[in-house]
């Protein structure tokens, strides 16, 4: 097993964790940057691990009463004049369609040149979210409180245009879901975020492997338009922050922008009461980044595309087809156990490449479990079984038979494995902050030389204004990052470290992404 | 049952066919227009008709070695620049992104503008097909013969502007999944791009019990830029073709256009051999057209989002739990059978609204079954079960038990029924024509008073030249919609209607969307 090829994984995680990112991805052919500024290729690894997390909220979603539709890419802009004067800061860096036609035009030197033609008399913008357009939609289809509630789910792609893309955590395209709701009462529409809400922090437990932390925002950090914004906090191995979803109350306001009216139970007009709620693409930077090692990334067996690979060991030509055939009735077997309710995802990788290449290739790509058969294994009736959160040269020798039941249980062994030692690393780097000194000394001085490598999530004190938050936010670069649902984190009142002024609970702190 | 909740749907098909489309979507409530220029709203019944097709066909398209990636959704004009110069005649009508910002500007009136600023240096379009975006990858993935084949495929929107918009059938917006493969060698293609044929040709008799012809298209009809076009064309009920699939057999243009070289067995540079594929949501318009009656759309069961319906009828209030209970209860032990390998898909619509128009309701949206349950049925252990394929008042009462283990061959049965009845309606209308003068009168004195009900598919000989197709293409809107692969539909030589040239076989000539 060539160490060469290892390397190609480089630099360690303690020592650049960004080019780790960068370099992770690419060993495991997760996705690319394109020609298009700030928009990544999904490959199809990555692709297929975005198919599984779809897969599988799509289910929790429709199973919480929701149905999936489909609204248009393009939003006109008076749609957008008309939110602006209901909400302040919404995002203006989209991309913008103005002409809808191209004339190609010969060149002197023989190549072609295509100019935007045909005018639109009013441009439209590529979504960047959907509340506007599917807010004129719900406008058309509500009349009465019998109309209610609208419970609709949407699977797209939307459009912000990035200044510094970072692949599936910031990125100009992006893929999400986007929930849309429109209820009768104020009380419903609550009910209905914190739903969606515990959704998400179920998913990431269950599926990502990840601790997320739920809680709500503060006002500065706000969806703006919303009255509540609802989080889901997740600590990458860098300690800092990802919010990874996020549900938004957004009282009456996106109604009143929109004209969701209805008629009431008294007979009287009403606007309705929306959320809306997302997860993005980001989830898959986020598993990256919460389990990946210095090897490489590592895939929750829940979400990975193939769980199992199989890789025949083929010494010489003449082995080949006794091997490629038990490796076929082997998976076979496989396939027909199922783990959390599902048959196995099991792969054969009989490609022509060197056995070692081949294993870290899997290594890297993070697949939870690769499994050899040689000629020597057919002989003894075993198999020779590595898994992805052990040391990469260690395997264990296992009767096939054993193999075939054992291998749902030793599933489940790394995902609930992955999902401790990411509570465990969160929990070692989260703290209870009382001092404004101590604050700054978590945040900046733990790692002098490598200040991305900072302390963690802050459990701290707060009683300061919005204007604090921004001035906090400057100074070190760390925002509040919730208000825990959960009194565990610190529920007890206490001292604003920031202003001295008293506080209820303390609050999470942390950098982010 | 009143008559006027059922005459919600008007007219008939053969009084105005394509008001009749309108209205049949509308009544279904699958889409509506949006305000967005030639995009509509997929609502979710219509969606779930598109996810079911999705799901299917996807399982497909990977049973037969593909994978899924994710492209960027904008297009640099450099790369059409480039394909220009290697093909002529690709769509110029499309949404071209001019700037990345819009600005508010309070207006004196105190609303807002919007004003488009942040110009970009090279413009993208939004794309109308993914040949060029995709090819630039390749051209980065492919150094040696090894990389071949790459089997992807995609799901996305796309958009073309439209001048002529109709819902489903030609939107600006619409979804679709488009395959683009490379190959080693243009035999190689040729299989894949036939294969894909094939897998197309199966969905929609299986799926969408839909009987296409299978056929190669006229030089005048390829893709710009395909060496060779495969197609599979739908008769719907105004006895026009609808072009519902197709498969490209691109030869190395594109990948000449897009650099997608390789090194060969034999050390030397080559072009990569390409195909792409693609089926769009147009396949449920061709289904509504093909399958709908004067009752409004009927959905073969395979595809129905929700294959039956149950409708408590509760005659007093005091009826409501037992019936809701029975209800309940019968609806689980139905989703525990299953049809074509899959747990039936049913709904219990306990809205409270009247018998008779949420019945209507159902018929309008095509449910294969519905099934009725009142206080009397309880007593007498039956349920009162109705086939969309058959007349609105039909309506068998049967054993609960025997419903239970019945419908799921009941199911297969309207599948089967709807592709028979398909079958007979496109050979009703199919015909055998060997002089210019019974052509014309097929596509044009038929029905002289409804022009858009003419003949049908028209099966004659053809020896004419691309000019000869356009001229015929405009004296009565009739073009050549495919070679036919099977010889059943005339495989014997002639002479051509048009022009008095030899010909080897009958081709397909139909009028069409």
């Amino acid at each position: 097993m060539s160490k060469a090829v290892k390397n190609a994984v480089s630099p360690a995680r303690g020592e650049d964790f960004p080019e780790w990112y960068q370099q992770v991805i690419r060993a495991a052919d997760l996705a690319e940057n394109s020609e298009v500024r700030g928009c990544m290729v999904i490959k199809p690894w990555g692709y297929g691990l975005w198919e599984q997390m779809q897969q599988k909220l799509d289910r929790m979603i429709k199973d919480t009463g929701h149905v999936n539709a489909y609204f248009p890419l393009l939003i006109p802009l008076s749609y957008l004049e008309k939110e602006a004067e209901h909400a302040e800061g919404f995002a203006t860096e989209c991309a913008v369609v103005t002409h809808h036609r191209l004339e190609a035009e010969k060149q002197d030197d023989g190549t072609t040149k295509m100019i935007p033609t045909g005018k639109l008399a009013e441009p439209y913008i590529i979504r960047p979210t959907s509340e506007t357009i599917i807010g004129a939609a719900y406008a058309r289809w509500v009349q009465s409180y019998r109309d209610l509630p609208i419970l609709i789910n949407q699977w797209a792609n939307v459009m912000r245009w990035e200044m510094r893309p970072r692949m599936f955590l910031r990125t100009t395209e992006f893929l999400w879901q986007e929930g849309h709701t429109a209820h009768e009462t104020k009380e419903e529409a609550i009910e209905e975020a914190e739903k969606m809400h515990e959704v998400y922090e179920t998913f990431m437990r269950e599926y990502l492997a990840i601790p997320v932390i739920p809680g709500e925002k503060s006002e500065a950090e706000r969806f703006p338009g919303a009255d509540r914004t609802l989080t889901v906090e997740a600590m990458v191995q860098d300690r800092k922050a990802i919010q990874a979803g996020t549900s938004h109350f957004l009282g009456q306001n996106f109604a009143k922008a929109a004209g969701i009216e209805f008629q009431g139970r008294d007979g009287k007009k009403e606007h309705a009461w929306t959320t809306s709620w997302g997860v993005t693409t980001r989830m898959i930077g986020t598993v990256i980044m919460a389990h990946g090692d210095d090897d490489g990334v590592v895939l929750p067996p829940r979400l990975a595309p193939q769980q199992i690979v199989i890789l025949p060991i083929i010494p010489k030509e003449e082995h080949r087809g006794a091997v490629l055939e038990a490796a076929e009735s082997f998976a076979a077997k496989l396939r027909d156990q199922a783990a959390w309710g599902e048959g196995l995802r099991v792969h054969i990788d009989s490609r022509d490449l060197g056995g070692g290449a081949k294993n870290w290739e899997w290594i890297k790509k993070g697949v939870p479990v690769r499994i050899e058969i040689g000629p020597r294994d057919l002989e003894k009736g075993t198999v020779a079984i590595a898994r992805r959160d052990k040391g990469a040269q260690e395997k264990d020798f296992v009767k096939m038979e054993d193999a075939i039941t054992q291998l749902p249980e030793t599933l489940k062994e790394i995902q609930d494995g992955l999902l401790q030692r990411a509570l465990e690393y969160r929990e070692e780097h989260t703290r209870k902050i009382d001092t404004l000194e101590e604050f700054r000394a978590f945040f900046t001085a733990e790692n002098p030389d490598k200040p991305e490598i900072h302390g963690g999530f802050a459990l701290a004190h707060w009683g300061g204004t919005a204007e604090d938050e921004e001035r906090l936010a400057k100074e070190m670069k760390v925002t509040i990052r919730c208000i825990p649902n959960s009194d565990e984190l610190g529920g007890e009142p206490g001292v604003c470290f920031y202003t001295g002024n008293p506080s209820q609970r303390r609050l999470v702190f942390a950098k982010s992404y």
